[in-house]
């Protein structure tokens, strides 16, 4: 039984001929316009996006007349920002850091470096007070965003040779953004900030050392092992950057309860369905270079990530003089990493360790 | 704009006066009456079972007309299998562990002793067969399931005496349901069944010496510290339990795409929400009971750990004796505790074992 065979009659008031007309299946059509920061067809990122926007059509029986752009389609990656606030378009899919030169907050949002890890994030946002701080730094933009998919803990990124000591981040050009890549200069590294699709050719042909992407299931398919050979764990950078559905808060605000859930339970499944499918997937793609593309897995040492640590408390000090409300977002954030990372240290992390010690994982 | 301003008025043949005249708000109804195996209200999980309820009512716009009957309102908590298989009620929510009597397969979709974490189970469930067999075992009985929350890796429960050496196990008498209790019977303990609402009753008087529950967020309103003050961790038994939303299977195979889409998004929404109120909360309460009620929180040691681990293989050998069903899903647990888990060692885990260091966590 479908939803449209089981209509109403009597409630056809202001519905203009061309909105009944138009859809095959639909009651209403209310325009929901999509400009993604991921290219089309783009592993783990762009299908996560894809299949957000197609869920978006199904939940609401096709009452959301979804319209999805991937990066470069109507605007270029990082002129969705924009493109949402000004009401041209109605949302994007993006990693809200990319704005962090709007409000640094927004950085806490995707994710910061020694932050949270996935289960820590949502429930900071979900239940930590961390979703009223997002609101409030979007709304100063006229937007409204919601975690709507997750990449996970990143690996530390391919290098062209063992990092042993923070001196050996000296003077390295690599490729990694947001306040990690802050991380990385505190410590005598030039970060460089380049699209994904640059990246390869840049690391091909030697205009950077280094650099860092997500983790090898997205990592596999843009073939960095054929230029560095080195793949670091763990990332300090990403502990689990939440991609998001950015909307246009006018857009948001004028849906009705139904529509507004319908979104929200569509992000939050995809929150959930794209980390599975990193998690699903990372095991199998690091097997696969390790065993096919002569990849070296490195872990980093602890040496090492104290000078990340130490590095990355200097960047939060910076952050937090931007404004009130980004300290007032720190400060919230770092609450949400001790009593909620405190208390996963005795219950996943444990048991992770102890279970693995004894099963040789 | 609400969905029921924008109707067809074309599609009315075969719709009752009764149906349509029922409801204030929607188009059909579907009659969806889930019984629970949680008392109502009870903290965390009967809370989560209810706004679950609650959604479905809300994402399909009425559609869904739920009847929520907590444990006990309609039939007893263990007889909401029946109920549903019967096509008496559409669906429960429960632990599908509670029906390993029926089949032991069962038991891996709820939690298994040196089992899945959550991020490992849903991994699996969503990306890597694990939501296949569920289909099988379930379908065996005329069900249909989905994971629709989880509490996250237990803690090891409370004792009133230091547990040292699997030794100080022998002759303890534990309330432990599932696999779980299967380990302890190995070492010598006599585990015991009870429902939540018996388990302090029988602590108090002594009829059990130690018992398990959930953790911190959700022990505290049993108030077991009053009777045991040795509060363990890392639970071995239950390291990511998932509850789930069981269907009857002619009932899931009626609905339209879009209601089955409804249904999915709403169970994956809360399965999120639940993990993420837990994981915000149990912090909190650990807190409190370690400085108000003067709570003893201890580790199991690494050689009680590995007793554990012994049993546990000795009692997935004992499933897998079942059926050819048994040892399938056992080796497709066990490949995914190997892949996932083996990546997320060096993910996840490495990671907050890194950082945490560094933070003093």
């Amino acid at each position: 039984m479908e939803r449209r065979q089981f209509l109403r009659g009597a409630a056809l008031t202001g519905v203009g001929a061309t909105t009944l007309a138009a859809p095959a299946i639909a009651q209403q059509r209310i325009d929901f316009t999509i400009v993604s920061t991921w290219p089309r067809d783009f592993p783990g990122l762009g299908t996560s996006a894809q299949r957000l926007a197609a869920r978006l059509v199904e939940l609401s029986n096709g009452e959301f007349n979804v319209q999805y752009f991937a990066a470069g389609e109507r605007v270029g990656a990082f002129d969705s920002f924009d493109e949402v606030a000004s009401g041209n378009a109605q949302a994007y899919i993006a990693a809200d850091y990319y704005w962090k030169g709007k409000h640094p907050g927004f950085a806490y949002f995707t994710a910061v470096p020694f932050g949270l890890t996935y289960n820590e994030f949502n429930a900071w946002v979900h239940f930590g007070g961390g979703q009223a701080l997002w609101d409030e730094v979007s709304g100063e933009f006229g937007l409204k965003a919601l975690p709507a998919g997750n990449t996970g803990v990143q690996m530390g990124g391919w290098f062209n040779k063992e990092i042993e000591s923070a001196d050996d981040l000296k003077g390295l050009k690599m490729r990694i953004p947001g306040l990690g890549g802050d991380v990385m200069a505190k410590l005598g590294a030039s970060p460089v900030s380049l699209p994904g699709s640059q990246i390869y050719e840049n690391l091909v042909g030697g205009q950077i050392d280094a650099t860092e992407w997500v983790g090898p299931y997205n990592d596999y398919f843009m073939k960095f092992y054929e230029a560095a050979k080195y793949y670091y764990y763990p990332g300090m950078h990403e502990p689990g950057a939440c991609l998001c559905l950015g909307m246009n808060a006018s857009f948001w605000s004028g849906l009705s309860d139904t529509h507004k859930a319908i979104i929200t339970a569509a992000c939050r499944e995809e929150n959930s369905l794209q980390m599975d499918e990193t998690n699903a997937n990372n095991g199998i793609y690091l097997k696969k270079m390790i065993e096919e593309n002569g990849v070296q897995l490195r872990e980093f040492n602890d040496d090492v990530y104290a000078s990340f640590g130490e590095a990355a408390e200097e960047v939060f000090e910076e952050t937090r003089g931007h404004s009130d409300l980004a300290a007032r977002i720190d400060d919230s954030f770092k609450d949400a990493r001790a009593t909620i990372g405190g208390y996963l240290s005795i219950a996943d992390i444990a048991y992770s360790n102890k279970r693995n010690a004894f099963l040789g994982l």
